[in-house]
């Protein structure tokens, strides 16, 4: 194994692959340096000048190690992992910690196995989080609930590498024993915990450190940053769709630096292909003012620290051969992407077959639910005052608005006001379970909706002004096993198949995302306010740790309160 | 196990110890910050304003994390590991890399067996490296050999860290079949290769580097240091008795600083006791102008980084509580010393049993010999001019000269003349082997003197003038199981135990290096010029990879033209 390298490394026998007269970003001293860099199978040998079997000139072109993700949920792309793969791979995204958490919700352990044995089809290392919080909340019924002796059982399984982001931050604080035994688990196993504490101060940062959590991606203010650094943590820079804190870099210092990461968490499918994935966070710190080298040093060497990834995220004999040909760094445009020691991408395109697909039966129909009747979405009132759910555009938080409602033969009526019945309906077990609300001044009319992703259990989220149109938008989410559905009262059904545990399609990206736009446009012309996402803004309804008021399968949920609440005002 | 942490964290109980007032080196920001640092157990649970059940008075103290020391050879200072701890913690070296090339070269696997079981009864962590190069060269008997199969079996051994100093870097490079067996050995138990390339550059580099290593700590230029750390090496700015490369700490920048970490390599208990450890180093390096927090950094997180040693190095919650109280970072002289939360040292006083020894049997009497007679020590010339070896004073590097000799009886002939016999005599398998040769200038005068700390194969290294003594002196230390004798002429011997391997002794470092001095003394009243270390220079006139002349117990060795040499010129 060594020899190859070694022979190579000094000139005694040509290199697999040679990239002649590079300009490279050497992390471990911040500086560009110019050089051939001499491949050998998977393994970068060495830096001088040297002749490759193939060689790839990049005399005009900077270098810079295969860039890594910290954290991201591959779920909120809504792709498989193989789609997933073809978009950021072109980008120069050569390594993931990923977190399974949407599916490992909806499929237990099946989910990270699914996730792990798909990626192995394509040239990207998914290093995979145990979903630690499954399910999120006690208020809701999920898919699957792996508890501490789940997470002590399955930790130790050679293809989950840590402890996904530990939301439960309460429950460390609070010394829950269950929620203790998790962590000790991952201590057992000689695994990171990932960390999400946000506004989480002073003595409860302590306390919450005391779990032996690493790191921290939900930081947004400096006071926040500098003292969660101070405390041991590794912060991310994080680059979603949804949730930013770009900002962070700001507070980077010459002695800070080496504890800063970057990351995505969520991003869609829209905003890879378009925008980008890490080499967007990059090209958007840049144009902010960081300098290129400490950028690309956030995104390489210290993630790879962060994480114990040995032989990875720089440039130097025997670190793995993930490299970005790029543009330059300004614009971040990779013309070619290394993985391994092969050319993976090149141009923004993929060189790896992007159509396999690794689908195992355990993680498709996962809707289960009894056959829905009109009947099931009948809303009896007590009187004429009852809770409404509000949202503003392009937000979680919601609000509670008392609203006058009249009611005919037991059940609410909607025609002429803002309302819409709101259900949430229980599709892992068949308890049967409806969630009951409504909701305020979201703007559809005539007919309903629905979706199968919904954080963090992924239960049915409908919404309607017809019970039968309800009905059947629930019952066609089972047939084509999750996805997002509009039912047209008396009329046409229109659908989009997420077939992977209702939250991700098996499709490609393209033909996928030209279906999603098709349905939203179709939600806006029934009514949806522009400015909502149309279907994603429902994902978040039944998110019971985010004010105010949420429905969940089990009822309406008064997050202040953190109680059920009556929907009779 | 969380529980008792967390709650103190938040302050629902007490902490079992707090550090009141403390300034403290803050290594992830590199700031001196203020607050109370609260002990539970063996972990710092918070920073802030605390109650403890005991509390020390940190006012106008500095606290810091425990040192560690990146690499060292316990044999150096010919102390047991529990004598050796009780010189360090009290410095505030809480943690050690070390690796036990000498003793394992006397009594193989044994050796670091028995380093690990005595580091048990004192308050030191001691990381133990398998010693990758026994023996060093295959020019000589040494008492065990570990080749890539040895290493292959015994790197999985849990009380094993990794693969220590990779000297036989020609080995690497060369494409050896056994060395790469030994370094993919290491790589397959996951463990981390230290590396030994003095003035290794280049390509060469290159190739040595390809053998996955991952430090150095000989590097003494500016151009090396820059060329290692650019290729990915951790480099250690080296505090040892005998070698010294303090001056690295000026090659530290803003941007390069983390790839710093400390080492002793060698120190000898005299300068342990007189002058210090870690904390000499660190009092060195900031005298020489390095920023103390830097410094420290270098000693601890930088350190632990490199090791991939998780919660050490840093004042964090949940980082082990290996700390030190200063009174201030000019002087770093140590008031206390915390070991996993125990104070376990005073002003400078071990506070732990330093009276305990673990001994077992396979690492005591290990001077294996036949009954030495006088006519061993006949040297038979073929003529009248003969080669001898010279060594200047306070080096390692030896000359060869051409002398007249005459002979007598078939032997010969010392009187008026500056030359002593300088025999090797075999002394772990008894093969009868001696290496004979001829030294010149030492002054030694009228017996013998012998020693059997002989790098890297510790043999015995005998000079005389007389026959009959050396003869007496071998068989002394045969019968004291090692050490160092000297023999009058028909009259007394003197001589110091060392019991351990020949190396090291059980007793108290205070008695021993009395003795000691009293034994070197006595050698320079016989004659030994000032200027020679009397015993400790003899230690390396065996170490065959050091021009020029050298001598084994296999014969007189041409280091130049790396090959046995006749005595006769």
């Amino acid at each position: 194994m060594l020899e190859k390298y070694i022979l190579a490394a000094k000139r005694d026998r040509k290199s697999d692959l040679v990239l002649k007269n590079a300009t490279y970003v050497d992390v471990f001293t911040a500086t560009l340096k110019k050089g051939d860099i001499a491949i050998v199978g998977e393994k970068i040998v060495g830096i001088g000048e040297y002749e490759g079997e193939r060689e790839i000139d990049c005399s005009n072109l900077v270098v810079t190690p295969g860039f890594i993700d910290g954290h991201v949920h591959i779920e909120s792309s809504q792709l498989s992992p193989e789609e997933f793969a073809s978009l950021i791979v072109p980008r120069g995204t050569t390594t993931i910690i990923a977190d399974p958490h949407e599916i490992t919700n909806v499929c237990g352990m099946a989910g990270p196995e699914y996730i792990a044995k798909a990626s192995r089809n394509v040239p990207l290392d998914v290093m995979l989080q145990m979903p630690s919080c499954v399910p999120a909340t006690p208020f809701e019924t999920s898919g699957a609930v792996l508890d501490g002796k789940d997470i002590e059982k399955n930790i130790k399984n050679e293809y989950i590498f840590g402890l996904g982001e530990f939301m439960n931050y309460p429950g460390v604080i609070n010394c829950v024993p269950d929620v203790l035994k998790k962590l000790e688990a991952a201590h057992a196993s000689g695994k990171i915990i990932d960390g999400h504490a946000p506004s989480v101060y002073g003595y409860e940062l302590n306390a919450y450190l005391c779990g032996g959590i690493s790191t921290d991606h939900e930081c947004v203010t400096k006071d926040e940053v500098e003292e969660k650094i101070s405390k041991g943590m590794y912060v991310h820079i994080r680059h979603g769709s949804s949730t930013q804190n770009l900002g962070n870099a700001k507070y980077i210092t010459d002695s800070n630096l080496r504890r800063f990461i970057l990351c995505t968490d969520d991003r869609h499918a829209a905003d890879l292909k378009e925008k980008g994935h890490i080499d967007d966070a990059l090209r958007r710190l840049v144009k902010d003012g960081l300098d290129p080298v400490r950028a690309v040093t956030c995104a390489t060497l210290n993630c790879a620290e962060c994480y114990g990834l040995k032989w990875r995220g720089a440039i130097a004999p025997f670190y793995l051969a993930d490299l970005v040909i790029l543009d330059g760094l300004k614009n971040f445009d990779a013309e070619y992407v290394l993985k391994s020691g092969k050319v993976v991408a090149q141009n923004g395109k993929p060189l790896f077959d992007t159509s396999r697909r690794y689908l195992p039966k355990n993680v498709l129909n996962t809707v289960h639910l009894k056959e829905m009747h009109a009947d099931d979405f009948i809303l009896t009132l007590k009187g004429n005052k009852a809770k409404a759910m509000t949202i503003e555009s392009g937000g979680v938080v919601t609000g509670c608005e008392i609203v006058d409602v009249e009611s005919k033969n037991g059940d609410v009526v909607l025609e002429r006001t803002d309302l819409l019945k709101l259900n949430v309906v229980e599709r892992h077990k068949m308890t049967g379970n409806i969630g009951r609300a409504l909701f305020k001044g979201y703007g559809f009319k005539g007919g309903a909706m629905g979706i199968t992703i919904a954080h963090d259990s992924h239960n049915i989220i409908l919404l309607g002004d017809d019970n039968e149109s309800m009905a059947r938008a629930a019952n066609r989410l089972k047939e084509i096993g999750g996805g997002m559905v509009i039912v047209e009262k008396g009329g046409e059904i229109y659908s989009l198949t997420l077939d992977i545990a209702g939250l991700m399609s098996s499709r490609d990206a393209e033909s996928l995302q030209r279906d999603s736009r098709s349905l939203i446009e179709r939600a806006h012309a029934m009514g949806v306010k522009r400015g909502y996402e149309a279907f994603m803004s429902l994902a978040f309804l039944s998110l019971a740790v985010i004010p105010k008021l949420k429905v969940t399968d089990a009822g309406l949920f008064d997050v202040e309160k953190f109680a059920f609440t009556d929907i009779n005002a």
